[in-house]
Order: structure tokens, then C-alpha cells, then sequence
């Protein structure tokens, strides 16, 4: 298999040679639109600060199915690490490797190549097939997704089925598909003790050792079991820093920076609570900042699972698995509108490490994937 | 009470004007050497490197007292937050005010009185009496006493009683007088454990949380009972620190700083193998690095003890509690050789603070007590 027989490498080489670091789309889109537009799609570009963003539509009617996903990249990270140049694609042994081959220019390429298929098989397809595209799904998020999102319902525009290209399988292609994401509450807690010299402990009140009994009790604390679809709400402690760097002082004030995903069992609020009443029963005196970065959202089976499921074992050979771990996505943004939102892509392994890679085979059959999915839903 | 009938207030005040930041004497000793060689002294200036440190003696006989000092302060800090310039001697409210007042050319001035009254009153006594001074007692402390000590040892000089003029009264003068200290033992710890996503912790082992159960039993393990003169052992955290700066990241390494202030019922050895056996307990994978600031050292109740408890009992009307609290001292260098070794000096509430004071009346009745010590051990 090389590019000339196979158009969707062909498209994924073009889109890693573009050094699209976020929030920079770097031509990616401008590349996008032309084949979109080369067959009949009406485009919408959406720019929103220094971020690029693309509506595109083809068709007119109900049910709207729209792939959405990111040209941008995390960086590249040491240049001396990588076998091969970053936006340079190269093949080797079977893969494409470059920035951004698998997170997510492959699936774009994919998408782009099953939609102009499916639209040459049926002109006339019936619902309306679209692409939401932004530059910055690896940076704040704000000027992306969610701006798009916001225009959207401005407009009246109800996505009632969405399939995002983020690499979602974990050995395989396919063998894992997300129908929903954790939430993610941050917290920086401050515990105030009282400073002192070692050598006189009973003048002074160490926040450390005041605390250390509520830390066990924080780490060891089952928040909830999960559920169907969640896997219980973890907590993980992403820093400490107490001390002023003197041996012989206790220091008076003690830092902590905290993160939970959470299932949909629980709410932020009552995260919250939970851990006020743990601080007051350990008597600690404290200051705590909390931000919220998502609500935790789910896509129950349903429509779009069931015909993105059937592809697979189709195309594939087996059933993928439903999960929700991982990192935030942009399906946070689009999910709350109602709409039902997957994702699926390449094998995740190498994604934001050096010699990011995808299996040219897999870009293949993920495009066929694809063409399944949108010949069921919309054909 | 003025400077014209109290000639220990005129020294200290005349030593404060000295700004004898350590490791600098600043013309301290200078002062000192005219006053003693005045009243028969042999001097012996002994520099290192940086370090100012006088040995003077009067009489050639046995027993060996000596009384032991430093010349040099603590920085005097924000020099806005004093109520008057930290080194011009200030007289207000009965107090005499100046880095040093109390941490302790107070008490330098009370010693150097009482020696040359004594001594105009029993030019021919009996023992030899002695002073050892140091520009290097508040900072690293390696050039300083320790190396007179060498000195004298070399020279087959053995200190039978030594009288220290720390600061050690608490509420009011001689309330306290200290027999010894506790050893202090540092360390730094370094926990690894495995850096990952917040959102995949399966895949990390945070530090912190691995860490948290052997904290608590750090901060509650009960090291030893103490004994007749030392409290119970206290160990205390004085820095902790993990993390990127990162949210999402869970940190691979937990460094900690901690102290021990030990008794004579433990030894570091014994210590480093309880807290190594507790790492271990908890499945930590960690580095280990220790630093011995001091052994713990006690002059117990004898000649020197009875001889300055009934001194202070006669000219204060009570007894001073024995205490081997608070922070090192130089008594650290000389107990070792076998001398008895105490420590009584004024107030300590204002030493290493702005305002540093002593009460005039205190180095009047400090100066009494000094010399009823040396008639006492000397006459
Ligand atoms: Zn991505
Ligand atoms: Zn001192």
C-alpha cells in the first residue's frame, strides 16, 4: 500500500507536512476545503481569535451527522528524538510517522476520503453530512469547539449525530470507541499551620503533619463506584510544596493542587462538600480555589453506537468496547446540545511522544469504517 | 540604673555599637582583650580562616573555669521594623535595646565585670580561670569553638567547668539554665514512583499517595520516651515538595526534608534504621541522605549544676529549672572533652528578632550571679 493507491495516506502525508502547532492551522483547512468544496460542500469558515474553525455541510435535511476533529498538534517536543523529522511524513514498516499522524490528521483524512465516496455513490443522500474542524482542541479550547458550537445554535443548527476522530483504540484498531468522558474538577488547596522552629515544635503547628492523616484519608476515600458507563471517580494529587528551604524551620502553610474525574454518580458540588467535610474533621484551617474544566457527559447506547458498533465488527472482525477514560475531548463542547457524540480512531499509543505513527493499513480500513457508518445513518 | 554606676550596662552597650554580623568580631574581642589584659590575663588570638576567637586565662592551677561565648549576631533584617537602630544602644522603658542585647554581649559584659571583680578581690585564687570566645557561633560554626577545642586539647588544656552565656531564661531571668542539648539529625528523602496522566492513574504510582500512610506513621511514632533530662525525641518535616506545576500530571518524585531532635536514649544509627525499616514497611522506593548537625550532650547534676542553682537561688531568691531544650549550641564542641558544661543568660523572648532587648536590671543581677559562681568554684 503506498499513497499513489491509497488516497487517504495520500491526504494524511499532505496534512502532517503542515506544521499545524496550536493554535496554528497552518493550511490544513484551507487544504479541507478545496476537496470539500470539490464536491459540492458549502463551508463556513469560522475563524475565532487567533484560532481557525470550519463549519461545512452537504445536504439539507434531518438527521444531521457531522465528523468533527482537530488540525492542530501538541508539539513535537526534542527534534534529536525523533527517528524521522516531525512534519516530514515518512513511511516505515507499514507506518506513517510524523507530528499528528495519528492525533488526528489520519482520521481527518479518513473522514475526508470516506465523505467524498459516499457523496459520489449517493448525491442525493438523504439527512445532512458535515465537518466541524478547529484548531485548538490541544490548547484552551475556548476560540474552538465550543465557539462553533455557540454559532451553531445561533443559528438553529442541531447536530443530533456526531463521530469525533480522536485515537480512541488501544492495541488495536477499533478495539475501543468513547461514548462520553469523565469530568475534570481541579483544586488548590492551601492548609495554614503555624511556623516555628524545629526545635521548639510545641510553639509552632506543622501543616504537614496536621494534615497527613486527611491526606490518607483522601487517597484512600472511594468517591463512588461508577456506573454502566463510568469507572469510579478517581483522585490524584498533582502537587505538594511545603518548606522554606531552611532545615531547622517548620514551615506555616502547606500546598496542594488536586485533580478528580468524575463519573456522572457525582456532581461537582457534591465533590465539594465531600471534601470541606473531610478538611472540617481534620480540623485543618485552609484556603481552596476550585476549577472546573469539564462536566462528565455520556452517550447512552443508542443510534449512533449501535451502526458505529456493527461497522466495526463488519469492516473489522470484532466488537469495539464502550469506555470513557482518557483525557478531556472536544464531545465536552457538543454533547450538552443533545447530540449523540463517539469517538473513534487509530491505536493511541504514541500520540503526543516522539515518532507519533499510524498504521497505513489502518488508515484504510478506518476509512472504510467510516463509509459504513455513513452509508447506514444517511444513505 | 544608668551607664555611669553600672559598668556591665556601659560594656554592652559599648559592645552593641559593634556590628558584629557573623562570622565578623568587629572589634568585640579587641575590647575584650583590653579589658582582661588590664586585669592579668595571658591572651592567646586563635584565627580560621574568617573567624575571630580569643582563649584568655588568669591563674595556672586546677580546676579550669571558663566562661564561653560568641561575639557575633544575627543579621538585624528589615532594619525598618526596629523601633530603634539595631546597633546604637538604645536605653527605653529599662530596657537595652540592640541586635545582641540578649544573644549575648549581654551577657559577655556581665562575664567580663564579674571576672575582674572577682579577681581585683582574689588576685591569687585558686584554679585558673578562662575565657573562650568565637565570631562564629550563629553561623556554620566549623571555625569557630570547635577548633579552639582542638587547640586546647593539642595543648593538653582540659576545661573542668564551663559556664555558656546563652540566653536561656524564659519568663524572667535564671528561670532556666541549660545542662545539655539534644542531638539533631537531618535528612532528605526522595520517594520515586511513577509519572502519568491524571486521567490514566493505573498507569502512574503517584508519590505522593504511596507516601501518605508511612507519613502518618512517621508523624505519629512515638521515638522514645526522653529521660531525666531530655524531653522525648520530635522528629519534624520541614519541607515537602512533588509536581510539574502541571494539573494533569502525576508527579514521578516526592522529596522531603526532616529533622530529629534526639535524645541520649537514641543514637543516629538507631534512628536511621527505625525510619529506613518504616520506608520499607511501606513498599517506598526511595533515596535517603543524612546529615548529623550534633550529638546530644548533658552535663548531669554535679559541681557546676549545684554551684550556679545556688547562685541563682541567693541573689534571685528562686531555683532554676534544668532544661536541655531548644536549639544547637557550642556546648556541642566542649562536653565531649568531659567538662561540665552549663548555660544561663538573659530572657531569650526577643533574641534573632527585631527589638532584640535585655532588661538592665537582669545584667546587673546576671554580673552578681557570674561572680558569686566564681567565688563559689574559685575562691
Ligand atoms: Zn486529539
Ligand atoms: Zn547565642
Amino acid at each position: 500500500m503506498d499513497s499513489d493507491c491509497s488516497p487517504t495516506l495520500a491526504l494524511a502525508q499532505a496534512l502532517v507536512a503542515l506544521p499545524s502547532i496550536t493554535p496554528q492551522d497552518a493550511g490544513c483547512q484551507d487544504l479541507i476545503i478545496a476537496r470539500l468544496a470539490k464536491c459540492g460542500f458549502h463551508i463556513e469558515s469560522l475563524p475565532f481569535g487567533d484560532v481557525t474553525n470550519l463549519w461545512a455541510w452537504h445536504g439539507n435535511e434531518s438527521p444531521l451527522f457531522c465528523f468533527a476533529g482537530h488540525t492542530d498538534v501538541v508539539p513535537p517536543g526534542q527534534l534529536h528524538l525523533w527517528s524521522s523529522d516531525p512534519f516530514t511524513p515518512t513511511l516505515r514498516d507499514g507506518m506513517l510517522f510524523g507530528r499528528g499522524a495519528a492525533d488526528m490528521k489520519g482520521s481527518l483524512a479518513a473522514m475526508i476520503v470516506a465523505a467524498e465516496g459516499f457523496i459520489q455513490e449517493n448525491p442525493t443522500h438523504r439527512g445532512k453530512l458535515a465537518f466541524l474542524l478547529t484548531s485548538d482542541e490541544e490548547g484552551p479550547a475556548i476560540d474552538g469547539t465550543a465557539k462553533v458550537i455557540e454559532h451553531l445554535q445561533t443559528c438553529g443548527q442541531k447536530i443530533d449525530y456526531c463521530l469525533i476522530g480522536e485515537p480512541t483504540s488501544t492495541q488495536q484498531l477499533g478495539d475501543c470507541i468513547k461514548n462520553g468522558r469523565r469530568g475534570s474538577l481541579n483544586a488548590r488547596l492551601r492548609i495554614f499551620g503555624k511556623q516555628g522552629h524545629v526545635a521548639y515544635p510545641h510553639r509552632a503547628d506543622n501543616p504537614i503533619h496536621h494534615f497527613a492523616p486527611t491526606l490518607v484519608r483522601f487517597c484512600n476515600e472511594v468517591w463512588d463506584q461508577g456506573n454502566e458507563y463510568f469507572p469510579p471517580t478517581s483522585f490524584q494529587i498533582s502537587g505538594i510544596q511545603a518548606g522554606t528551604g531552611a532545615e531547622n524551620v517548620i514551615p506555616g502553610i502547606l500546598d496542594l493542587q488536586f485533580n478528580f474525574r468524575f463519573s456522572t454518580e457525582l456532581t461537582p458540588e457534591i465533590i465539594q462538600q465531600r471534601v470541606i467535610a473531610m478538611l472540617d474533621q481534620g480540623l485543618c484551617n485552609y484556603e481552596l480555589e476550585w476549577h472546573l474544566s469539564g462536566l462528565p457527559f455520556v452517550t447512552p447506547v443508542g443510534q449512533l453506537v449501535t451502526t458505529t458498533q456493527s461497522a466495526v465488527q463488519t469492516i473489522l472482525g470484532y466488537e469495539p468496547v464502550l469506555s470513557t477514560s482518557g483525557g478531556t475531548s472536544d464531545g465536552r463542547f457538543i454533547a450538552p446540545t443533545g447530540a449523540e457524540v463517539l469517538e473513534l480512531g487509530p491505536v493511541n499509543t504514541t500520540i503526543h511522544q516522539v515518532d507519533e505513527c499510524v498504521a497505513v493499513d489502518d488508515l484504510e480500513q478506518l476509512t472504510r469504517i467510516y463509509h459504513a457508518i455513513l452509508c447506514d445513518l444517511l444513505k
